[in-house]
């Protein structure tokens, strides 16, 4: 079977899940997108595209978005980066101020809050328009202008934002952060806000299959060993509390939201994404989850 | 020996622990105060007063005032005060967010930077002028005008804040402050840069030593039942993390700061303030705990 | 009214109470104790006894028993005790592995699990009967030999105790335990398991309450300085996750046991001792407490 | 350049590392182990064996053998073995108490001491004969007998074994070991002991290269899914608190022990052994992970 018959075998497999998680409702932006939104699509490295549902609408990617703010500080600070955030799992829920307060104000890793908040410094104090800059980015690595800021989401995450601001000055407090408190949460919340949709978030991660390099114009974004790195820390690190059972059933290396999207990606071959809104327990997408793994089971895909 | 005879005596006998401990240095308007500064008042129930060295000298009370916050909240509270902050010992470094976050945001005690910072809230929602109204407050319990914000202190203390914005931020995530997050800190960074001598301090905690009542104008301040209760929290949770070591080799209910002041009642009896800014690993005053424990020694006086 | 009349009336007054708790159960032979016992002893220094209720019947005192070793120990070991147990509140559950391995196998105090297991340790060191000999003790301080073990509650305790036996090996990981594992086991199992009544509870605390001396005998057991010291730990550190409300609520140094006895002490005054085997939610006697906060309410008698 | 050059060059590179780690000491049967010993094996699926160094001497694994712990009881228990123990990152060190109270008795995986001893109790109910079992199944996994238990390593972390006995204990008492304590230390102490060469191990591991299926006689020990969900763990789990940063620089399924082993798998291709006593701060074999870092940039070879 090839890739467009599998999606479209998988779409009718996992429709009993419906129903068993449930939309984020910490901000009210996210709260009222239905239920029912579902779409995947694949990205191969020969430019072949297939994709079911609501592929080619967007949506609030979340803390996807951390891939991309590592991808585009990695290269301007190399391994220096790793002296402000580890490459460890956190081992605890993502928004955990004790492991911060434990190993004093250094995050774990990239992906949970704290450690994105310290990346999001880092671009700051690089890049002159930072919001600019990283829609910039994105937009290159996906080949495309469809990507934007959702300026709803981003209110609403300011809004309610307290557990991220008390990260960033728990974090100031340890000298951890350089740029003002209010400047780290302006671009960290525009970032979480980021829209775009399924197909053109599998296009963005075809570099990280690619060893680095934009398929579709030969450029270099990223070394071959940066980007490896960056699989690697998504495989042990990208899903929360739930990253050891995510390598364990689907086995590879990927990135959840909780807008409900997550991506994953396998090594010389292609990118897949997946949108459903409805979240399970651990903060990832219910239906997300299961399409992943049913899609390496009917594959053989896994780097196992 | 006499109250004063007994005085004179412990100021000698603590010389040795000069230069033992280290003057706090997280803001610079308390670095610069001189290390060898020392004074001592005790103030009588029945008026009389006794003190050596720079007793009649202001000096930040810091962490002191939490109990002046606590005295001026629980009268309009009553007991549902204690919903939105315990009465147990912390068990914890005094800014530790882990127990606040296993807690949900309900700080441990009134004495802890957290708990402080909801008492504040507390007051900010009673009082229309909560700055103007603490010192009145302080000045009232005093009986002496001598009591004043220190406001290069209250400024140093935001500019290097992040610790408590943290904290405030946190709880506002858990729905346990309701002003807005500057409004608490700066009301708070005040009270911590209230200034007034051992002696002022020392009239002011009389009321805690005579149930509720202010000896010199016979008005009552507290209920029996809440001066009872608020030296109960001083004793279990008065001093951070020595609090049981306090309570054992002293025996006395009493407040601690990190302007090197200590305060510590006998009830029935009197009040005794000691400044010394030299303060040990635990961030009380080196010296100040030292002449707490030869004048619990030598007049025999505990309440144990 | 005098202590007769006041016991009587709290007496009655606490009877809406019953049914609040619930009996310990997690060993059968505490399981079995009838839910309705209730007695109250009140013991003075001149002498006098006041009773109600069970006030006679033994019953199995648990954690009280952690004061009499303490007792035992102190004078033995002298300050040096407390380089091997902690005199501070646990501010965590009283089993609570996590402190004691954040401290490297120092547990924070005499009457959390761990610390008494350090005091049979201590204890085990020292007398070459210990179990004997703790009887002999408690014996001497009571001025009765109706004091004993409860072997039936104390293999009860051996067959459940996995998690005194993790405390154990992990404090003799730390070298803070000298003596074999399953010794110091089956003494602090024996120890928990010691059975008297209220009346003799009350008795044997009168120690405390008179500085160290039996006002029975004159003989000393204590120095003065350790008497009024372990009434600071019991005050600071006598009621598991309750000490800081108890000693709001009522204001007493005392330990409880979740046999559902609780013992307190009004220094230079008395011991009073309460039998109740229904439990609150922190593991102290439901009615116990509100006795004792009664009986500080109706006699106007506090530290504080 | 072929394997055989590969791994000597990389043993001529890695010289300079010798005499920065330290040899594992808390046991002396260990502590004896010359600090200079190093051996590489490299064994490919087409029964290719490459080798340098100490390779054929054999060592004790230590935790390594919690691998075959795990491919042992998996056919066995299918995925209800983990109902009793879980496949995240710890996140902590890797004897850590306090993990395993915050998840009431459950371990976090199969890979830390807690978790090792679930999956003993799990063998120990399901073999007759444990001990005996466990070797013979490791000595079908390598083709060959020459696997066996040091003895006297196995008494040695016997008689400092408290930390383990801890964790049965504590563990007992939350109901999530079943067999007697004793005998659950006894055979994970003997589990820790098994002494192998580099060439054996990387024999052993050539099944979870191969799908669960043995090279060299064609027979089947773990379904496909089990052999990759084995390699999943140990690449999210199999480096203790350093997991992340082999993933990140090494980007291969592996497990390491104290004795100084390590051994890593290519999917599909080969497993490689290194043996190295001295240890890095992370109790991982400081050259070991050197090697392995070396011998992936080398041949091009990683999962992502």
């Amino acid at each position: 079977m090839d890739y467009q018959g599998i999606i479209e075998e998988i779409a009718v497999l996992v429709e009993p899940e419906f129903g068993k998680g449930k939309v984020a409702d910490y901000i009210p932006a996210l709260a009222k997108v239905p239920a029912d939104k579902f779409g995947i699509a694949v990205q191969t490295m020969d430019g072949a595209c297939f994709q079911v549902g609501d592929a080619e609408e967007p949506f609030s990617i979340q803390s996807i978005a951390k891939v991309f703010a590592l991808a585009q500080a990695y290269p301007v600070y190399g391994e220096a980066l790793w002296k402000r955030v580890g490459m460890e799992p956190s081992g605890n829920p993502f928004n955990s101020l004790v492991q911060l307060e434990y190993e004093k104000g250094i995050p774990r890793n990239p992906f949970i809050n704290a450690g994105a908040l310290v990346i999001t410094d880092m671009l700051i104090e690089h890049f002159p328009k930072p919001k600019t800059q990283m829609l910039d980015f994105i937009r290159e690595l996906s080949g495309s202008d469809d990507v934007y800021y959702d300026y709803e989401v981003a209110r609403s995450e300011r809004e309610f934002g307290f557990t991220n601001a008390a990260l960033v000055n728990f974090m100031k407090s340890h000298y951890n952060i350089k740029a003002p408190v209010e400047q780290v949460l302006d671009v960290y919340f525009h970032q979480c806000a980021i829209a775009m949709s399924c197909r053109k978030l599998a296009s963005a991660f075809l570099v990280l299959a690619n060893h680095g390099v934009l398929p579709h114009s030969g450029k270099r974004m990223l070394t071959q060993s940066q980007a490896k790195r960056i699989n690697a820390v998504m495989l042990t690190c990208g899903f929360y509390d739930e990253a050891g059972e995510f390598a364990f059933c689907v086995g590879l290396p990927g990135k959840s939201g909780v807008g409900g999207g997550i991506v994953a990606v396998i090594p010389n071959e292609l990118a897949i994404a997946v949108w459903s809104p409805e979240l399970n327990e651990h903060g990832n997408s219910q239906i997300g989850i299961k399409v992943l793994e049913r899609f390496t089971t009917m594959t053989g895909k896994s780097i196992f």
